[in-house]
């Protein structure tokens, strides 16, 4: 049992020279994007060659956001004097003045892309360099999953929605319309939390389970179903992957299990310290009806995810609210203690 | 003459070990409901057996407000991981879970129900126990009465409507359109002030006056009448008798005095110290056409007090703008003032 | 080169013992108006016989905002209880009560109209007067000039408004749609910044200009044209003469030079230190179709504006998101930097 540490006037940075999850590639078309990650104000845009990039959102001229301006091939102009900066936040060019000042130019921030998701180094120190490629996520690219995705803002700290991640045994009562089932069940389930390193695992099987509404709907069980969520928690993000099976067809904890799968990829970045964005993507297996299937299992993630912002967002003001006293864990916490205990010793 | 004392940086308590007007009987349906009252954010629900109770609105556990989940006949269990308590606050079920803790429990409160109003006991220690029951009120009872009502939510400090309903030399200016009339004579009517304890009553007469709106569609008045107003303060809640005959008709203090008569109950109970809840009723004695005279009593009411709330919100707003500078006051000033004597007595 | 000395957190006062624009004179009519001006909440109004009155907008009793009561012959009601105050401030009735104690009286402010502008006194002390008569504005009178105009609200500091105003070269970049042109010709344009006491005079000539949207529709250009600017920054109010003769038809400089005319009365006055009040009217000479051309004229303006407003909020908000760091100056910065210091020498 452990006091809230979350009390806002002993804010802990977050941890650093790691990446993060920015985005997802979709995001950056013919306009440049506002959006501010881990409490720096970025603009992250995509030149006419692809490449993309992340600047500090505001020219060093008048301060007007570069969101603002518009994107060229040799970089992002200014929307109010035409200042033009490339990918490095270098100005290139000063309408009607010849000499460009060395000081003419903004931070730059490292930003690649992979496997359509966008990640952002959050370095230390001005002059933290990634140290690895950003981590892959092969079901975006794997021809036997179907995905979909979206981005949903918080006005709650990004640990919040850890814990809201790491311990499902909410679904019974907070997602009974979609993925949810019977409450008993869920809070019943055996649970194994381990851990490696920095990466926290809880799984939980459920045999013998009530197929919830989106399992009924997006793959034909025959019955009662033997359900698995594998949690598998890093830093950055969060895989969970859930499925089930008809009941006693395969061993729950068999890699090679078939059935029906839903593989959530879960982004979680703080915006600010009181508020996050969280980037999400849900990749399924449609046994038939593949654009249906998809769209059933996407619509009704979405769906239970905005079921989770209204739970979160109400959890964080009424902390706020009730001035931050203590509160009382139950046995679902270990995996979400777990990660917090995980962060806590990165930025100590 | 005296400075306003109502400077945020200076809170005076609200007066405690005592009844407060926590809103109406009929509120209480089969959800639970969120309402701060004297600063204490709190949950109230009536259970399938008819019991009404109020808990602190935060669940021991996560700290999700309890208002956001379900009514059960043992008490109110929480939406995010489904504890239940009961309507004392003790948490009797922790799904998943054998022990129960025992600080597994959140704050309850003495809640009340007399004559459709609900009444929170507001102690000034965790131990205080009403010493009496809440006040009756027989005129939501009494056949000769027909009565309906509402709330309001102030953006206003509780003391700012109490000096509004101890002061109705207003309604000339304020309220012409309802139950307003002539205001030379509202400003130079009769008006005696007295005191009994923590009792205060201000009773104003005005004869020859002219029907305002509302008393001439309630009511068949001949032509002139003899008005009068009688309010009673006390601090949980105001009681304003106002009425009229026609002209000449009855003697204006006489006990039985027939006519039209409007019996307002005005519970005005702090939500914060710079807002509050305005609970009321208006009970009047039709001749005829009961339903639509109460109708339009009752409109029209209700039209009187959302201007009421306009004036006083923009009276507060107008002195937090100008720094809470002193005050001059008037003749009429003499009711409003005494009762914010008896209440800076009482949290001196 | 100069830090941006914005910071709210060491605000200078704003420059006194002067006139400053507090409105137009159409916009009082039978309402009281509430408008806070250098940080004084006030009501004007114009009693029946057609004078204008400034009053602090506080009743003096219970602090409602005089602006929510009515106009009368003698003066301005309170909404409350009546209490009746001149023009001059001082209470002139207090309904049901004979004595009208001394101190029963409002702040009274100079107000005058001229040119259908309306000057407001801001005195260094209670007691400063007026020493001259506000500034005379001929073009609201001119025959040979059609004018219109409005008021822009500004959720920014007063001088952010000035600094858009001086450097005309961002037409190019924000005023594409209506008054801009190719940005390369503004930002090349010959610029000559001169000043005259406290007066800073910008003039910027564009010789072989394409005519922007605006101007090819209200005037009838044989092709290229000769543009000129000439902005007048006076500290309550900048002049500033837009126009265009078809190329080589006449000296840019000859104050008799014929053609196309846009002039402007830009009074920018703060309402606190990180809002202001902005308003224009723009006068234009149209050679035929005199409705049509002005009406095109005013619309466009107003457009232009409201693109002003947006970037110029946006620059307020990303300079407090940013902590008020250092700007860096560029050649179009000659003219605001000079009007900033005339700011900073008067309240040094």
């Amino acid at each position: 049992m452990e006091a809230n540490t979350q009390n806002l006037a002993h804010q802990a940075p977050f941890p650093s020279d790691r990446w993060w999850v920015a985005g997802f590639g979709w995001e950056l078309k013919d306009q440049p994007l506002a959006r501010t990650l881990l409490d720096v104000p970025l603009v992250l845009f995509r030149t006419p060659d692809g490449q993309v990039a992340a600047l500090e959102d505001r020219c060093c001229h008048k301060e007007l956001p570069l969101s603002l301006g518009a994107i060229e091939p040799r970089g992002l102009r200014c929307g109010y004097h035409g200042l033009l900066f490339d990918c490095q936040g270098t100005c290139v060019e000063i309408p009607g003045q010849e000499a460009i000042p060395a000081k003419a130019r903004v931070r730059s921030y490292e930003l690649r892309e992979r496997d359509q998701v966008l990640w952002l180094w959050h370095g230390s120190t001005p002059d933290s360099r990634p140290d690895s490629e950003p981590p892959a996520y092969p079901f975006h690219t794997d021809p036997a999953f179907r995905f979909g995705g979206d981005m949903v803002h918080y006005d709650a700290p990004y640990q919040l929605v850890h814990d809201n991640l790491l311990d499902l045994s909410h679904l019974g009562y907070v997602h009974v319309h979609t993925i949810g089932g019977n409450p008993g069940l869920h809070m019943n389930a055996q649970m194994k939390v381990t851990q490696d390193g920095e990466v926290v695992k809880v799984v939980r099987h459920m045999p013998g389970s009530e197929a919830p509404p989106t399992y009924a709907q997006a793959w034909p069980f025959r019955g009662r179903i033997d359900r698995w969520q594998e949690i598998e928690f890093h830093l950055s993000h969060l895989r969970i992957w859930t499925g089930a099976v008809d009941e006693g067809d395969a061993p729950l904890d068999d890699p090679q299990r078939g059935g029906f799968h839903m593989r959530g990829f879960h982004g979680v970045t703080p915006e600010t310290h009181a508020s996050c964005h969280y980037f999400w993507t849900i990749s399924t297996n449609p046994k038939s009806n593949v654009e249906e299937v998809t769209r059933i299992v996407v619509d009704q993630t979405a769906r239970t995810f905005l079921e989770d912002k209204e739970i979160v967002e109400s959890q964080w003001r009424n902390q706020q609210r009730f001035g931050f006293r203590p509160q009382m864990d139950i046995h679902v916490d270990a995996g979400p203690n777990r990660a917090r205990r995980v962060i806590r010793q990165l930025v100590g």
